[in-house]
């Protein structure tokens, strides 16, 4: 399996490419509308075929680069089920299995962040935790109906339920750390680790953040696969 | 083996943090200043023993963390035998090996970006090549004794002689990417690929870029191995 992780540096976001390499069939998840270019020249140099673009959730931080890709690949579109777009061409829920190859990609239902968010468990022992999970952090809980309570059940029943030695692959990082495993955060992210419901949704009500700076763009383009006005 | 790559945002670094995970004896490449409280904080999470810092070589970007590290933890600061710094603990040339627990790592000379450059071979798959090659890049050859054509020799002579599928894992990187194979930058590093020795010398010796916005404080202060005033 080849797999690569692709940082956003404006917007701290990673975007994960996956493919068999013996197959050459390839995904990309949460890629990023303005890394378009050094990720298609990356996938044409490695020689791979993109089948999808994958959403963890409906961003409001940047812009998918789906609708862009799939002009360029005629790969396929994925979201969430509940995802309010229309545009997808493939509406994948809890238990779905994305896989290219020999790969599995296996969707863990996470909501909280917002309503319909996916992890993504890739082979054995990595996962995809979009902004349900973060190296020591979590996402928000206060916009696209958003639920602490919601997420702390995603975390704790869903990915903390996971091997320990399972390899935390976040969509964003704000301090520098690549990856993580689920038994470093049970027992060092300090939003979960020794954290009953009642107090998460307690602190993750009282966060009082700044709206993501490009939110009212990239929703709506988000709700459009990311189309946007040339 | 553990092995965790850290990035710093300002400088656009790459720290490499390796371990046994059994004996928990550990290694940091190219730490970076401003980040010792974040790498201490990971390294005391993960129960490790710091036994070495250890420089791809004499930066010119950024302050090495170590100084610091060495005064929290009572780790060697390990640098380039001919490197100009009296206050390193261990001095290595090509070919020793500072393996940790079952962890080798295997000293390659490659100078070129200085004339002490270092690169690592970690374990059989995976190396740590300073500045000396990028993702699709190099560094840069015209400062601290740099030298194109020595860089071109270590390169494609050295780096390149290793296995296709060895992960290279750079110093740094401005784009985004985390990781590339030697096969891959054979193929498409435009420095290196289908560029004769005196093409590569004409491009490196025309580049005209600006000094390092630190230079100036950074290469004194990482020639005291990383001591600046408090």
């Amino acid at each position: 399996m080849l797999f690569r992780q692709l940082f956003d540096a404006q917007t701290s976001t990673y975007t994960y490419l996956i493919a068999d390499e013996s197959t050459k069939e390839a995904v990309l998840v949460d890629p990023v509308i303005e890394q378009v270019d050094r990720d298609y020249k990356l996938i044409k140099e490695l020689g791979l075929n993109l089948y999808y673009c994958i959403e963890t959730h409906i961003h409001a931080d940047h812009i998918t680069a789906t609708y862009k890709l799939r002009k360029l690949t005629g790969c396929l579109g994925v979201v969430p089920a509940k995802a309010k777009v229309n545009c997808a061409d493939i509406r994948i829920e809890e238990g779905d299995n994305l896989g290219v190859g020999g790969v599995n990609i296996e969707v863990i239902s996470t909501p909280g962040h917002t309503s319909c968010h996916m992890a993504y468990l890739v082979g054995e022992d990595r996962v995809l935790t979009g902004d349900a999970l973060f190296i020591r952090g979590c996402g928000r809980t206060d916009f696209q109906n958003g639920d602490a309570g919601t997420l702390y059940d995603s975390v704790t029943q869903k990915l903390f339920t996971l091997p320990d030695e399972t390899l935390v692959y976040p969509a964003h990082d704000y301090r520098g750390n690549t990856v993580s495993t689920i038994g470093e955060e049970k027992q060092f992210n300090s939003r979960f680790a020794r954290r009953t419901r009642e107090e998460f949704i307690e602190l993750m009500n009282n966060l009082d953040l700044p709206n993501p700076k490009k939110m009212m763009e990239a929703v709506p383009a988000n709700e459009m696969c990311g189309k946007v006005a040339a």
